[in-house]
């Protein structure tokens, strides 16, 4: 399926659909999920708590999405997060021009080029409003961060762009009560802004989305003496390097220095072994290591963790060595001290960062899990993200078997997201869990009654079992682990 | 313990602190929440999943904070979301001002009183600027919500003030996904927005916090035909009015005109036994009828559920019954129709809701739960509650003894959140988790070594009992049901 038919599917069940949408007026780049999608959403968020935050034994925080202008004079947004924009001075519209560039003349625009530059460029080609060949104006830059106001006096703030920014100005006192020494590391999920000037391709470019941000503390002359890394150091890590894939252990990567130490090795083995143990397929996930152009500014050193889409390869995960770039910028317009000590000695901790799109990896799951099977639509996914783990289906809508059916939705139904449904053909009904990926439909039939055994069939297999109602719980509970 | 006490130990031991507050001119009114505060209100937000949405069956939604302005046209916060204030002319001091006479002159301002009339109360009483005797300035409105602009043109939006209105304006779809009939429950979780004049209180008025909101559409001609009533038919109700506490069944409260559908009375009894199944005294909870001049402009018949903390009865969840304001709202701005369709018969929906204040109930929960006790300090709160389920200590810092109590946390770390300490006597790390209130200490000792058990320490009572290492993970899972 194109992500176009992911995107129809996703508004038709409502996994997600447009902010506002009975508004004609309402602005792009906003999106609302629905309850299959919320649930997904949560099911995720559980998966990277376990699996990346517990055993990491990360130490997670919640903070304000509203910061003051001098976190982000600090951090550089103020100065340097703006896209170049152009205007056509016939109709009006406001263009990405970097972007409309790219796609319409093949040119490729490096971040932070000059605004006379690009007007060069536009020049040179004599390159003009594609919806109606009016003259674009001279570009400018627009600042993507939120402003607004805060108490009567208006103090300037800004929504964050980016959740990490609470973890390095919340740095010291963290540090302080968590009574642990560097390495440490620190999540946050929460939502994030920015202000973009063409929103698009749903979920993958929003202006309002939410972040998985782990950002790790170390002391830079230690990062190779890092006792964890024997987990991954025999772990194939599939990197990619100009266009070529390279697949080597952890160990190797870090003994030829292509990783720049045991400690970023770590995380990115944590953080591939994560998306492969949800059931991405090994070929469609890389490790892209970042040229020069292409990092974020504030990188020492940058990997892009990708998936192949129908869209192509998409970021989910900004896996970056931000050096001291942060606590230094911090420390220096705040005037806080934001070093640790260490053996007697001051240190200004570096910062490795796993930067996770939430909502990206929703795209990415619902996109590469659908899949067409003899005339069958069905959501694969595993089963601890499916939206309903389990549908508690009558054979018959007749009083008896509903009943029945209705005692053992109740029992399941605080512990376990189960779906229970009466309508329709029992075939029908298996086909609408198959297309949401329900990985068992449990089905109470007249023996259920004589017994209290049920079917259960799966989605992927369409095999059934017999098992006893008394062993339910337990059979789901195990299914879905990780 | 004082309010002030309980955020000075929250400070202390990082369950919440200020944002930004390595920044002097940080504003006030937004706060973190540190490791601690943040598994707490994961867990509260676990247990309001469970037993609200999930043992009610509503549906779950995740939309936008962004929403554009046509939203609060609709809603009527553009118009009469603000506050009277007024500002010292010497000094500059901006007073949300009805606040400020009720401190200082014991004067009840209603909501919605007019400026001049507030000047007038100002005037007659010759009040002057509190902190320097200065004149102040005449009264005015400050529209309490935070806006902000989208996109290269610059459309006017705001940051939602409440979550409810994304269900509002989604319900059309939201109806037609769901399969299902009025009434039907749409819940949220998120953060919602007020740029309050005096921030206060710690969590208790913030700029910045978090709702968990429930809305429940429901046919007016029908809200008495609700067969779930008869869950809480016989439940007792604590209600107050007036003042005055009267108990009584939800049955009778509905008979005798008190509460007004049997739809209402099911959801008070919800909500009441929710917060009781928590662990907060029945002697400190209270369902209180608002009276005319405190009802929200848009509700018919309001509740305030109230806890008594050390502030005082604190209200946690505003439950309203909203009528037809928001749907005819919002159909007469969107042009969108908002009925549904039910025996032929176009039905425009009324909506109950109980919108919960998370931060709120946090600070609750943390007030109420603090305890001192033979020198101890104790803080009381549900299993399912504790930011720590179980914290795992070898009895002594000896290689086998922590390297056995290593294995047993690992054993648990994935699926409970566990703490792992070494550090200090036994004793002392006993007293350090009733701090934090674990519930369990799981103590590794020499015996341990030799029979794979080990002591379970409970928090409350203080007694020990012994148990295989192999039951638990059943013995927490267990001691954390709700």
């Amino acid at each position: 399926m194109a992500i176009e038919d992911v995107v129809r599917l996703a508004l038709e069940r409502g996994y997600f659909f447009p902010t506002a949408e009975i508004y004609p007026r309402a602005p792009a780049g906003f999106w609302e999920y629905g309850p299959l999608g919320t649930q997904l959403k949560r099911k995720f968020v559980e998966a990277w708590l376990r699996e990346i935050v517990r055993r990491d034994e990360m130490l997670l925080i919640d903070g304000s999405q509203i910061l003051p202008r001098d976190v982000f004079v600090a951090s550089g947004h103020l100065e340097t997060f703006a896209d170049p924009i152009s205007s056509c001075t016939r109709c009006n519209t406001i263009y990405r021009i970097d972007r409309l560039l790219e796609e319409h003349l093949g040119v490729k625009v490096p971040e932070r080029t000059p605004p006379e530059e690009i007007d060069a460029i536009i020049r040179v080609n004599n390159f003009r409003c594609p919806s109606c060949g009016g003259e674009l104006s001279p570009v400018s830059l627009f600042n993507m961060m939120f402003g607004l106001r805060v108490g009567g006096a208006g103090e300037e703030a800004y929504l964050r762009p980016e959740t990490c920014q609470n973890i390095f100005i919340d740095f010291p006192r963290l540090y302080k009560i968590s009574r642990r020494k560097l390495p440490i590391a620190f999540a946050q999920l929460g939502k994030s802004f920015r202000n973009e000037i063409s929103p698009r391709q749903s979920l993958l470019r929003m202006r309002e989305f939410t972040q998985a941000e782990v950002e790790v503390f170390f002391n830079p002359s230690k990062a190779d003496d890092f006792e964890k890394f024997d987990v991954f150091r025999d772990y194939h890590l599939q990197i990619s390097i100009d266009g070529e894939d390279v697949r080597m252990t952890c160990g190797d990567a870090v003994g030829r220095g292509i990783v720049s130490s045991r400690l970023v090795g770590y995380y990115l083995g944590l953080i591939q072994s994560f998306y492969l143990k949800l059931g991405i397929p090994p070929e469609r996930l890389r490790l892209r290591r970042l040229g020069e152009a292409e990092k974020a500014f504030y990188a020492r050193e940058g990997w892009d963790l990708e998936v192949l889409t129908s869209a192509g390869w998409v970021e989910l995960v900004a896996c970056n060595n931000r050096g001291d770039y942060d606590l230094s910028g911090h420390g220096r317009v705040s005037g806080a001290d934001l070093t640790v000590t260490e053996d007697g000695v001051k240190v200004l901790p570096h910062i490795f960062e796993l930067s996770m799109g939430v909502d990206r990896s929703i795209l990415a799951l619902l996109d590469i899990g659908y899949a067409e099977k003899g005339g069958r639509r069905i959501l694969k996914m595993h089963p601890s993200l499916s939206p309903y783990t389990a549908a508690i289906l009558p054979l018959l809508d007749r009083d008896e078997l509903v009943s029945k059916a209705r005692q053992v939705y109740d029992m399941l139904r605080l512990d376990f997201d189960v779906f229970f449904d009466t309508s329709g053909s029992i075939g029908r009904r298996y086909r609408r869990q198959d297309e949401i990926g329900t990985p068992y439909c449990i089905t109470i039939d007249f023996e259920t009654l004589k017994d209290d055994t049920v079917t259960v069939r799966d989605r992927d297999t369409m095999g059934q079992e017999r098992l006893p109602i008394t062993r339910l719980a337990e059979y789901i509970s195990k299914a879905m682990r990780i």
